[in-house]
């Protein structure tokens, strides 16, 4: 058993070097993304694999307090049978258990909360084999995905929400003299204390894609500024989360603290109880990822609490020139298809101009771009093995309704095709599907078609790309956007426009970098600029509101002044 | 004629020594505090008069874009004509004007726009006796007060809030390298930008004591972080406003920069601009001090903003012991009577245990000690001159309202006195009034009394005063929070029952520091930890929400990826 300073102490090198990446925003990680036997240990995978296995068919063994029954909600996209159930959360037990927490929390300190953070992430990361079969059979993720998003990628940008919110919670010194000169008498002299204080219960709402990415940075970044919090999963992508609050509280019991300062809030699909806890007088900070229609009630009638919220949005690529058009392509198509577009970072709206573009291999009109990325589409997933890694499953009725729909409509220059998987024979493949439009279709592209359905749209000229992208984004938000363009004028005409729609831009990306992925310590992800977040994860604003800096102030004993 | 980043240059020392100062929060001050000949020069009070009196009965000359007609609002609580008029806004013509800047704004930079800033505070410093003027016969302060809240004290919250704003803004590095390296192959290598950008217009609306002194923390943070701001002054505090906009303004054309960075939006009581302004979609950000009632409704109805409130509340004494009695008396005599408590940090409700206290000079019933606080009270303001000097005048009808509404209650203990003013005749100038309540008559003191009306409550025991001040805090909000105890366990339990209730907590004052009275770059004024603000000056959270930081990225070209 460590002390929370003891925790602390023991990470504190980590706790610093984190702090610099995220200054100097250069490459790093401190969770390896490789699922290697090197790294991870000969016995990492297989083990990983019986702790998921041993997990199937049973309640899952974490505490909930006032939890009455059980619920079992998940069913994997691969097809396995998963039989898992969950405590059944009675939402105004676990305010009441997490407000109970808040003094103790608040006594531990930002460095004593942070070592506590950092040791749950150590853990987390020491069964990486067993939450990447988590997150696949939930979302739907191949299991590289899996692996990389849930576990290290998701670690890193933990890491990155702990440093910020360590830095903010430590800027105000714990105690300061203040020493004033007085004309003609002694200085007045106080000791002054400062203390930080979470603004209350916190609630984290998980998505069911990315459970366990975009989750953490307001977990841990809530936990770091002093509050307790209640994890909200998706009822489709509960055993993620599960698993991150059964360490979380495995942790802080260990450390003598009272471990209902992180509880699983697990639901029926009817319940409703996120609009229950959000809305809980006693609910100060929400942390939310999904549709735009919750995350908008959210912040309208979460009125007593800070609302974080990622959304969606129209991604749009700006197709204006490019010297290497075979790198375009391929990165593209590649784009378009990781995770079958169930990223809220795929591109949906890709926007050319009606004479077409310049390339070095010559001109494309329209027709020929979207023959080329069908062409590139093919190249990239036409062996089945290797496009099932890459789409991985379709991850609900949802997504595939939309399919379909899209697929229906005329002007479809790439069809979605099935893909057998040879491991899962039950899992629900498919291969995105393009359509062509005229800017003049804008009740279709200017809705998102979440999943793997984008849009390639004739412009006038790239002068109107830049105009409907700044317009469509203003107006319905985006995470990403993209342009290629061999012209420096087109490019810092591009970025106005992305500076005025309030987006993140990725110029000509033709390599292994792709306009889906943003990287810990580097990239911010989304912008409260525009109305598909109202924060990047993760920056100052992300975490400065989740706490108050309380002062105390006394005469300096030794120096009387009356 | 000077470039922002000239200015930016020329200011960097000040800017560097403020943020150090921001950072260690001893005393410091950029402004010096004492209207002396020796430190402003011989004519610097005789020319801010002949400024002033050349400004009265005359248009106030500052350009306001799409104005209609004047208005003509303010009466001097000292009885002076005034005669003062200001443009008629426009508030549709004054977003439009703000708007347009934004592109011309956000290309400056954080260092440019922080130069500007400072340049201002410096040329609103060198007009100090004049904008002296200005606040007493607006706000009703007392001249040297005048002086020095409304001006060094307002310039050194100024330049903390530009020294936030400018730190906060250029933490994120506006380019950055990245690499990372890959198995078998040349690393990833890209060049990444941050670009501040600002959250869109912004609007201040002042009130009508402290014009300056709680309108510049907004001011000039949205500023700094990229924002076009629009000035609304209350109708009966103009002309502070009006002298800071019209010096904004005139360093912004000197650097050649669009002036409508900065507009004032003078109105007829009636004209209701603020409202209007606030819930305008391209408002998106509103920085507000004054009533609850109308902070609670911006904080509701302004949705497409950040809002940013100081409202009233109950700022609470505990007294259960001292070692200096009459330090004490005299401190909290002061405190009550300083500007006629017309100070959103003026005590109101003073908590004393029905058994009485221990103190130096002997124990002490309630009624013992309500008979000291008045002699107390009597020996401060004996004087009129004096007492004048303290007291100032009454700022509107509403405050002498609830004066005679707490004169006619049972119970008063000292009641209120009018004093008579050498200078100014006809300036209407009160004594405080203290009335005795019991902890049942929790109607009267759970409402703010704005003004110089006290109460002391009988409670059961030091306990029961500490449960007072958390609950009523916690229920109805607070800025300042004040207890007298030689008992280290009971400023213990102080403490904790301050960091409960969320409130800044002031110990044992005796001497020359007040409870009324923060100072800038040490002491945080109000707290979002309840309902009397949302946000504390200053610190990170109050400037982080008015800007974003956009990235673009792009391979380094020297390192083809494809």
């Amino acid at each position: 058993m460590s002390t929370p300073a003891e925790l602390y102490e023991s990470h504190r090198e980590l706790l610093e070097r984190a702090t610099r990446a995220a200054v100097e925003r250069d490459y790093w990680s401190a969770f390896p993304e490789s699922p290697s036997k090197s790294i991870y240990g000969e016995d990492a995978a297989p083990s990983g694999e019986r702790a998921f296995t041993a997990l199937l068919g049973a309640t899952f063994p974490v505490d909930v307090p006032g939890a009455v029954g059980t619920v079992s909600t998940e069913h994997s996209p691969y097809g396995m049978e998963l039989g898992l159930s969950y405590p059944r959360a009675d939402p105004l037990a676990l305010v009441a258990a997490a407000r109970a927490t808040i003094p103790s929390w608040r006594a531990v300190g930002p460095r004593g909360r942070a070592g506590i953070a950092v040791e749950i992430l150590r853990r987390i990361n020491a069964r990486g084999f067993e939450l990447a079969h988590a997150v696949q059979h939930t979302t739907g993720q191949a299991f590289v995905m899996a692996f990389q998003a849930g576990g290290p990628h998701a670690q890193d940008r933990a890491l990155e929400a702990i440093a910020f919110a360590l830095s903010a919670a430590v800027r105000m010194p714990s105690t300061s003299s203040w020493t004033k000169p007085q004309r003609g008498g002694d200085p007045l002299a106080m000791t002054k204390t400062g203390t930080v204080v979470g603004r209350g219960v916190a609630l984290v709402i998980g998505c069911t894609t990315f459970p366990t990415w975009n989750s953490y940075p307001g977990l841990f970044a809530s936990l770091v500024t002093g509050n307790p919090v209640i994890v909200k999963p998706h009822p489709g992508a509960v055993l993620p989360l599960a698993i991150t609050v059964q360490v979380c509280r495995e942790v802080l019991a260990e450390a003598g603290l009272n471990p209902d300062v992180v509880t699983l809030a697990a639901e029926e699909p009817g319940d409703g109880i996120a609009a229950t806890l959000a809305t809980h007088p006693d609910v100060r900070i929400v942390d939310f990822t999904g549709s735009s229609s919750f995350g908008d009630w959210l912040e309208a009638n979460a009125r007593q609490a800070v609302v974080y919220t990622e959304k969606a949005g129209l991604n749009t690529v700006v197709l204006d020139s490019t010297d290497d058009y075979r790198g375009l392509l391929r990165n593209l198509a590649f784009s378009l298809s990781l995770y079958s577009g169930q990223m809220c970072t795929t591109p949906q709206n890709l926007l050319i101009p009606r004479s077409g573009i310049d390339t070095d291999a010559g001109h494309r009109t329209p027709e020929e771009f979207g023959a080329d990325l069908a062409t590139a589409l093919g190249k990239l997933l036409g062996d089945p093995k290797r496009a099932a890694g890459t789409l991985g499953a379709i991850v609900n009725d949802g997504v595939l309704a939309r399919l379909a729909e899209a697929g229906g409509l005329p002007g479809v220059v790439s069809p979605s095709a099935e893909i057998a998987d040879e491991q899962f024979p039950g899992a629900t493949i498919r291969t995105p599907v393009v359509l062509r439009l005229a800017a003049a279709d804008e009740k279709l592209y200017t809705r998102e078609w979440f999943g793997p359905v984008s849009f390639l749209i004739t412009t006038d000229d790239t002068g109107h790309s830049l105009r409907i992208l700044t317009e469509t984004v203003r107006a319905h938000g985006a995470l990403t956007a993209l342009v290629h363009s061999s012209s420096p004028s087109v490019l810092t005409a591009a970025r106005e426009a992305a500076l005025d729609a309030g987006v993140h831009l990725s110029e000509n990306l033709t390599g292994g970098v792709f306009v889906n992925q943003t990287a810990a310590f580097s990239d911010l992800h989304g912008t409260g600029a525009n109305p598909a977040a109202t924060a990047s994860l993760t920056d100052d604003y992300f975490v400065t509101g989740r706490f108050f800096t309380l002062q105390s102030r006394h005469h300096v004993p030794s120096t009387p002044t009356a």
